[in-house]
């Protein structure tokens, strides 16, 4: 694939982007890591500005796309929009269109966080992410939104490539574990697309009541479907472990969440807290690696031992977010 | 002119430098902005650290500076004065001198933005700032305060001649426009200042009681005078528009702001709702293009269809504040 | 000796050193503030993210770090941890061990500031440090906590030896002055220890009641054993001055303050206002140099006319921090 056509290009979901540009990524963010800090990668974004919005305050997401410009050459700036004068419904300011089109004039890339708490509908997220694309010069990238969180998702990738080598064929476990934190659909969802469409089986397990977008689970499976793989729903949860070869553990909010707010979905969640990933658990697996987008809640989502044990990836995956966002830099944002 | 003067000036307002010296910035700035990202430019403050002080916090003045000083291969603190321990009429700290003297030794400039909100009187800001200059031994530079805006003013002469080529002669209208927004006199006096410097009649136009400064409005009339061009004020707003080259147009709050608050302000401002740049105001010009220093409150100040027209400077000046930032940076802080 | 031996390693106080490991660092501080902004300092950390976590606001230490990474060609993030969702008693989120690792991933090196104000009670902030430091892969530097402020101590260490040559054999007076900023312990406690380890005759002055760390002060003690120099403490202001070579002044915080809390605290310091460094208490020395570590507290601790006199290493030491710490990045940190 020529790559020089992802110069430009937005990234709101890998679902937006064939699978070759996925693989483009993947490949540039696997030599990025063998190559770390070398003179191949200094210069690719050399005193290029990526401005990162944060609506949502974050950790480990912009530590590691701060970290990723400044590998680059580039650097990144810090915004959080609180303190932009961002026209809204209720109150004067800049409209949309003028922030994108300046922020177009001084960036090489834009980031953009929007979680749950900060919009008022299920969607309304992705919806101003993709405006917000829409309008500006530069590439967007999505830096987690209430639907999405594609830099997670290739991370993922990587991350289980880099100990189970090719992962298609074999079964991925997306589970729902008890955490009060109330955690958003973005990471999951987005696991369900790229790795259906990767060439995964895909077996979705959680407490009934706990369903994800419709519109999401129908993009799976027909990603299972072209992908020749199957997809499956189940709410057994210790017959769900059998025999996978990952398992990708993690809290997500109930979808009455936006009408019931967070504590109303603490108290739902408290009534599923024996969905844990357990070494025993774990037993049940095809000696299955261990997923998670962090920050854990151990001891909640999943005890101890699994987390520090031999076939946890939950540093290196998270270590893979910085190369994944560098290759995704460099691929739409170098000069 | 020999560049090298500037090195160590500080820039609180353009009328305290020289025509030439002003001239110097354009000039390197318009060079800039075609080669950005050369190499020419990459190391003119490499590894150097600029600090911005926010007293009151800015969408396009923040991310402007920190991707100029990027651009130039320094690195801009972001610093909230709000934690840092200044000593005040009030309370325990360190005294001004102290923190000035210190920041000289790690930094090769220094940019402070202090509006109204920040201070207690009119005056206030400009007189910090010139303190903070005295007591520095690097150069400290405006990034807006209540009395001017001198990097805004540059950008839009920058801005101003790329599209009308020499301004000398042309005619500039300088008109107050409807916002609850309760704005800075800053750009504005700076605009009248720099404008009438470089040789352009001046019209300004407000709704009675709106006026600006005594002392700008007389520098403005004895730079008129230098330069042998004219300077009026008019109430009239649809006369105002006839026969201009350049229509800027800014919402600036009552001189009475400080006395009767935000609230009071927006209260006498809706009693002129109609000064708004509409355009068939913009048709009794001479082609005039549309300047505003953005954000813009559109529907106010101005209407979208102005904004957005062929004949709108918006988005180039906005741009030009960088490029005319880097200038400053380069001819007062480099190395 | 091997500086390669300090690739790797912890800074939480200078006594955990070896004292050529201090004098390598105050060695390569001074050459870096000989060849400032020259190649050979330009790529130590080149692109390379030193992490700055400020549980406590800060001033100079902020900036001076953060310059630090920039000289250095890396890049220091600002983190302020109360955004961040690490776990504590009260709480779910991160466990420490998953932070520690995870920046680990992505930074070179971790600077941590803790004081007072974010610990229960004393030592708190500098087990949280050495906790941190155990779990990290990478360096970790305390940026000043509640007992000790390493970097500090070496500045001041080279601000002396600037001025005075050779410190050894010469006397420090450790002195307490009125303020109402209620301040840690840090600065004081880590210059006792680092200037009784480098052989300086320490004399410790303070009003009754305000004893430091008696385990810092047993240590001290040990330190100028070993050194063959004197250690005292007096009560007695005046005489306190008579023939010493450095009078560092500086308020400190009642040991009873986490208990009275910052009012109760500062109700007992006024009970000592008359304890001021002044220009003929300085006459009582040996000439000797003023040393603080700042911000000052002028007209309570000190006189604005010693902070003024030539005799003052105010700023030269403020200035020496950027060095020192670059010094120990390099050292430590380096690729």
């Amino acid at each position: 694939m020529d790559v020089t056509e992802l110069r430009g290009r937005d990234l709101v979901c890998t679902q937006d982007w064939a699978v070759d540009e996925l693989e483009a990524v993947l490949d540039l963010a696997a030599r990025m890591k063998a190559r770390r800090y070398s003179d191949e990668d200094a210069e690719i974004l050399r005193h290029r500005t990526f401005m990162m919005m944060f609506y949502n305050s974050s950790l480990r997401t912009r530590q590691s796309f701060e970290a990723a410009a400044s590998e680059l050459g580039g650097h990144a700036q810090f915004l959080e929009p609180s303190k932009l004068r961002i026209k809204t419904k209720t109150s004067s300011g800049e409209v949309l269109r003028d922030t994108a089109k300046v922020m177009s004039r001084y960036a090489c890339g834009i980031g953009i966080r929007i979680l749950e708490d900060s919009v008022e509908a299920y969607g309304d997220g992705d919806a101003f992410l993709r405006e917000f694309a829409e309008l500006a010069d530069v590439p967007v990238v999505s830096m987690a939104h209430d639907k999405f969180h594609p830099c997670q998702g290739l991370a993922d990738v990587l991350g289980m490539r880099e100990r189970l080598g090719d992962t298609r064929g074999k079964t991925l476990l997306q589970i729902w574990g008890y955490s009060p934190m109330v955690r958003s659909w973005s990471s999951v969802q987005e696991s369900l697309l790229v790795n259906s469409r990767l060439g995964m089986n895909v077996r979705l397990a959680f407490p009934e009541g706990y369903d994800l977008d419709p519109d999401v689970i129908g993009r799976t499976k027909a990603n299972c479907d072209a992908a020749g793989v199957d997809f499956e729903i189940t709410h057994e949860q210790e017959e769900a472990y059998d025999g996978v070869d990952v398992v990708y553990s993690r809290h997500w909010m109930h979808p009455d969440r936006y009408r019931i707010g967070r504590e109303g979905d603490q108290k739902l969640a408290a009534e599923n807290r024996d969905w844990r990933t357990t070494m025993e658990r774990m037993s049940r697996t095809n000696d299955a690696v261990f997923v998670h987008p962090m920050p854990v809640d151990r001891g909640n989502e999943v005890d101890d031992d699994v987390c520090d044990s031999e076939r946890s990836l939950l540093y290196d995956i998270a270590e893979n977010r910085l190369h994944v966002q560098k290759a995704i830099m460099a691929l739409t944002m170098a000069g």
